[in-house]
């Protein structure tokens, strides 16, 4: 059976990763999900890898919610960074599920698209895992996670 | 037989892949296509590691489309360190092929240089694996991929 | 016995290594307090190294004050590039505890905010190493170190 | 018998390879030249390493030209960090000669500075290879590659 | 009998090596110096890492005099993040001391700089391999290398 782990933060301001979990489970069986909460999102690299090594798991959502300040981008950018070097130090994918508080300015607002692009990157976990064919026909169509799809170039 | 990845993104707004592909095809014999679509560019290094690892391929040639903003600038970035660090981690070429949103105001020209920049690296990459010696007589030309060659300096 | 490393500088200004270790011993008991102190915060990826390699701690809390010049930020940067690669490669926490000079006007309220965060993030050291369900609880809270908790979105 | 490691590009828009291989032989004797030729400065990284590794060179020289775009300079930042990596990996010297399209606006002056560099950095290629000491004695000299050397501060 | 490692560039306009084996040698006896001297700030990393695994040293001293230019900023930043990679590759302490040409506008108080700066490092050197007890007890003091400390925070 495959498992699937869900990392997330204290920090962030939406539980994006029961958001995450509720739509794996609404969308497949034969998976286990394991959670690992952490304080920040520097914080989730070594949760991601720890999932991997010590819990076994063949794919991992990474969320948080980056904060608007300056200082804020640049610890997303080290944990990004981190996040890469993890999946090439395991071989493995990890879904990252960033929201900027900054991407739009209404409390209602974030929390929508925070759920939102949790929801449909858990879909692509399940893509990557269980139907990538499912991405390869998708190649090049401007889908995007939470805000509406951007679509093909009109030529 | 030469194995060669096509690793490609549900983001781009074009298909790049589908370009390099159909490049290759027709430019030489001898060898295998493996593609692999994932979400986003950050998910290109360890689609690029799995490809050379887990498929076996000599070189992959990696395409995508970032965004114009600040956010999508710094994605690019990261995933172009994670580029190169899979290359030294398998000591084998990954030709990145970005495009980005902002480098043209038109979408039908942004699609003519998604079309040939791809392209362009597909014979890159058949260069580097089976004909190096085509690379060296250009060395110091100018060239560029896409837009028209900027040529040798003038003295 | 569990181990908890403490690594801090000789160019913070304030005694945050102190306060962690004081609210460690505060809040538990069970474990070894091994104390490491580093001229600055670039000095503190190798000193957290070796904290776990030759001292076998189980987790480490990396206490630093970055000054408010720009190459200030950028040494933070890459102290936090070196802390997320350390802990990848010991497969363990570092907790960073990064007060930067610039956060407050005050230098009293500045001393206050160092204090805070370390003693919070010795908290959040106790609970990765004993209480992980501690944050799992408070996945999506809005939790900060230090200043006042953002709190969840209001929907 | 030592292997002295040319890499270089066809997005130059000079010979700089071909400048740093004239030099070496017209300095000295004893060695052996293998130049391997990349698309762009991207590409430089696993080609050192290649050249290392699979050709068993002791030291290389990697040539490139970064446009004057933000993005070049970026694309010259990734390839910079992966050369140092490189260097790290194999235990062994790559002497980066990058000339920045912008660093002078005239084509013809370009194309000198190109050739200076290149040539002048072939001679700091057979000085740590051959002659260290030669290095040791302008420790602290302001010695520059190209323009004129900036010289030791005036006290 | 332990080994101290000292590199240095002729890029530097100070012989900044020179001042640290000066120091050195005035503070302690019972080590060995070995200086390495390299063209500019990026050859640094692998100079160090080749003193820690070809020449056994324990610790390296590692002294550079970045630019004034942006190109020089980002030269020192490529520099510093192979600086610390090293280490955690080594296990092992590098005293990275960098002076910027433009920390002040007078050469011959930049050359003072350069000097106590170097000094100083030395002595943090001999303490982190001899005395790391000297480095605890000046924990959160504000102490600054070259220039006046900057001291605790007044409460």
């Amino acid at each position: 059976m495959k498992k699937i782990g869900v990392a997330d933060t204290t920090f962030a301001r939406f539980d994006m990763g029961g958001a995450a979990v509720d739509e794996l489970k609404s969308n497949g069986t034969g998976f286990k999900i394991i959670r690992y909460t952490v304080p920040g999102i520097k914080d989730l690299p070594v949760a991601c890898k720890k999932l991997f090594e010590e819990q076994d798991c063949d794919i991992v959502i990474a969320l948080g919610m980056p904060g608007s300040k300056p200082i804020d981008k640049t610890c997303a950018h080290e944990a990004s960074i981190g996040l890469i070097k993890t999946q090439l130090m395991c071989n493995k994918h990890i879904l990252e599920v960033f929201v900027h508080e900054d991407e739009t300015d209404e409390e209602k607002t974030l929390a929508w698209l925070a759920e939102k692009r949790s929801r449909e990157h858990a879909i692509n976990c399940l893509n990557l895992l269980f139907k990538p064919e499912n991405l390869t026909k998708n190649a090049g169509k401007g889908l995007r996670e939470g805000f509406r799809d951007a679509g093909p170039l009109r030529m």
